[in-house]
């Protein structure tokens, strides 16, 4: 529980002005995981220094036999040797005015006893001679802004507002299934010395990130991690995927990470009360990242639903009351406007079902009536729109994406998450996605689970309000 | 409670040599949905009768003032009168000798108490005339086999060995998000005559089936329901969805297809007896009914795991855990095996975490070898792969795809689910699937779920057999 006073350097890991490349190799190409040439590839502008005492030239750099041979400022160091010489190479980057080494290999506390040692003379290193170590058991960073990557592995660049802090390569590479892109990444690996607190408070003072995702394993200080995540969640979204929940998932995240893991029921109260969003499932993430990229927080828990079908409807009534939110209780004025459209016998209440009322007056009259109406009503908080994905033109008269599309932009503070079914799921989701104002999702389960996620940054951010007022005075 | 013996007539509701459309409508094209305009593009290849006093042709087709007009045979019709007029209408078809009718118009038991009203009275006509009656409120059946449909709504045909059972059209519409394709379905609405316990006996016999699923809503006649379920689900997958499980949903359910909902925990332990693989939730339906065409059971509860990533592995662990499968004990025999090709200092164990090996050995060396000896593991039941979706050129050497899809073929007697991640995700799992014996999955808990149903079924199977046995004494 050491406090740590020491600046964390990571601007100059995310963008630094020059690299030097401990153990750089020669081979090149497919299969070759060079880093050199994957920081070509990324765009990197500043200088690389390339050292390995057996080579005169690697990528068309000339290369160094020894960091100290650098006549030039090097900002951070990528150690890629085998383990036992790592400590060695890290103690002369710091002889060397290095701030920052990125220690990429494995088979150090993920490992085994000798790995351990090695670790902790790691971690004693950063103490005595301040450089400051990403890793061991890392890909490093990833800044598509300034065009720096230290990933062994070939990334793509792009320029998302979405920071990833994890302890596994896997959220960088495989980015587009879990928070869907990547503009920024700290990968802690087993975190000998910068944490993710550190990683927590770069981001979160960061303009070029909205929406902050964490993956953890295991914390070596949760408190300092709860405080800077507390901070950060003040500012922007922050998710949370916390991994190894069960016993056994713990188990093995001690010898992946070298981490312990702790018990999952502390970690979920811990994060609700320091305004994580906690994800259950990477689908989450997912699902989260996008809608707090483009929705409001929801200002309380109360649902306005509006749907072609009564059967999903109903399945999304289920998914409403597992994640804790309300069936609106809609106003007169609501209920009126879509009475007046339906046939007398239809009952009409929320969900509105505006099948019968459809087919009698036309789709887009009634659902722009009816979602207007749900979303002007006072009585609700957020709106799941539920409409029909056509791939045959035969079906297209029915396609609401303009409608809906069009309607929630202009009422931005609510929002709108759709459910679109059919053989056209992604196409039409897609396209009522281009406007910014809604979200879509592909089942009404996770539509109602990313309705109470915004929910709950919504409530985070009022008591957040109200707790900092006394503060104030 | 009462038993049903007359014969369900299911066979000319989805297979009929001719059809008489009841208030069969003039309106033609986009948003009319008129339903002979529908079964003739769907490539109906039967007789057509339109029955409307005010029409002299309806779509190219002579039309009759009233049925007992029809001077030839007429096996089923489709009623789509204004609700009143309904009971004659289906008393007109019985005296006319037809066997079913289908009856299409929402505003029965699912409006008000005077549709309630109606909806007795056609479960009168039925019991008294002998008609069989599908619905009220119903899009009817669905046979891409055949060619018939008589749906409203313009479906795609697709003969696809999917039998789906539904109290609501969105199954229908909507198969593509649910069970990713519909060969046969059979929407029973608000059930008045026909009900889940008929359909489910009529896909169990039928060939073209191969996988069943059911949505519930609410059931009449459990007991019956669960009878037909168990006898099906001896020949082939039963999948059921029950919506309306919380109290919430279960009022709503009320008001849209009539149906009394009843406890979700006494449907989930009558639906495991009787060998139902229960979905929690729309996504499962998809996944389970793909893993179900494609895969064998599962004989037990012991999973492999062979990964890229050991983050990845720690979540499939949690994930199993959760679903209650088990992380195999490999035999020394794999553990050898893998340790071979892997540093000195890696622990090798169940998840195998081939990384250190694959940059050393190469991956398809490594992932063969590993997947191999998994495979062929007597302490192994089921198999889940993770592996990489690369886009981009750099990342194609660690495409896996081809491995895993010839070794999975080479040990067919074993499910492998695999999860792919990064850019590509969507098309290197439908070039994994194209081999026939794996199944890709979007997310780790949802391969662990997925594997979860093939081990119940499994369970059911081997159970069924033990339970049969001494009857055959």
């Amino acid at each position: 529980m050491e406090k740590t006073d020491r600046p964390s350097h990571l601007d100059a890991f995310m963008a630094p002005r020059s690299v030097a490349v401990i153990g750089a190799s020669r081979k090149r190409g497919q299969g070759s995981f060079n880093v050199i040439e994957n920081m070509q590839a990324f765009g990197y502008g500043g200088k690389i220094y390339p050292v390995n005492p057996l080579a005169d030239d690697i990528c068309g750099i000339s290369s160094y036999g020894h960091v100290k041979d650098i006549k030039a400022p090097v900002d951070i160091a990528i150690v890629a040797t085998p383990r036992d010489r790592v400590p060695d190479a890290v103690r002369d980057c710091a002889a060397h005015g290095i701030k920052g080494a990125i220690v990429v290999p494995q088979g150090f506390a993920d490992a085994d006893g000798a790995g351990k040692v090695l670790q902790e003379e790691l971690k004693r290193i950063s103490r005595e001679t301040g450089i400051r170590i990403l890793g061991p058991n890392t890909l490093g960073v990833l800044d598509a802004f300034s065009g720096f990557s230290s990933s062994f592995m070939p990334l793509k660049r792009e320029k998302a507002p979405v920071g990833v802090i994890c302890q596994s390569g896997v959220f960088f590479v495989g980015s587009a299934v879990f928070t869907g892109a990547l503009g920024k990444g700290i990968d802690i690996g087993n975190g000998c010395d910068l944490d993710f607190a550190d990683a927590l408070a770069y981001f979160s003072a960061d303009d070029d990130i909205r929406v902050i995702f964490v993956h953890v394993e295991g914390l070596k200080d949760g408190r300092r991690f709860l405080e800077a995540a507390k901070e950060a969640a003040k500012k922007k979204p922050v998710i949370a995927l916390k991994a190894a929940r069960t016993a056994r998932g713990a188990e093995a995240a001690a010898s992946h990470s070298g981490a312990m893991a702790g018990q999952w029921e502390v970690y979920e109260a811990a994060f609700r009360q320091s305004g994580i969003v906690s994800a259950q499932d990477p689908e989450e993430v997912l699902d989260y990242t996008k809608a707090f990229l483009r929705l409001p927080p929801m200002t309380g828990k109360r649902v306005g639903l509006v749907t072609f079908t009564g059967a999903g409807g109903i399945i999304l009534i289920d998914s409403l009351a597992m994640v804790g939110l309300e069936v609106a209780s809609l106003s007169a004025a609501t209920i009126d406007a879509v009475k007046a459209l339906s046939p007398p016998w239809m009952p009409i209440q929320n969900p509105l079902d505006i099948w019968p009322a459809l087919m009698k007056k036309g789709m887009k009259t009634v659902y722009r009536v009816a979602l207007e109406h749900v979303l002007r009503d006072p009585a609700v908080d957020g709106v799941i729109c539920i409409a029909i994905a056509p791939e045959i033109p035969e079906q297209a008269q029915l396609d609401a994406t303009d409608v809906i599309r069009d309607t929630a932009a202009a009422f931005k503070e609510k929002p709108v998450v759709a459910w679109l079914y059919g053989p056209n799921q992604r196409g039409i989701s897609e396209k009522i996605e281009k406007g910014g104002h809604v979200v879509a999702m592909p089942s009404l389960p996770r539509a109602a689970r990313t309705l109470a996620a915004l929910s709950r940054r919504g409530q985070f951010l009022r008591n957040d309000e109200k707790a900092d007022m006394p503060s104030l005075a």
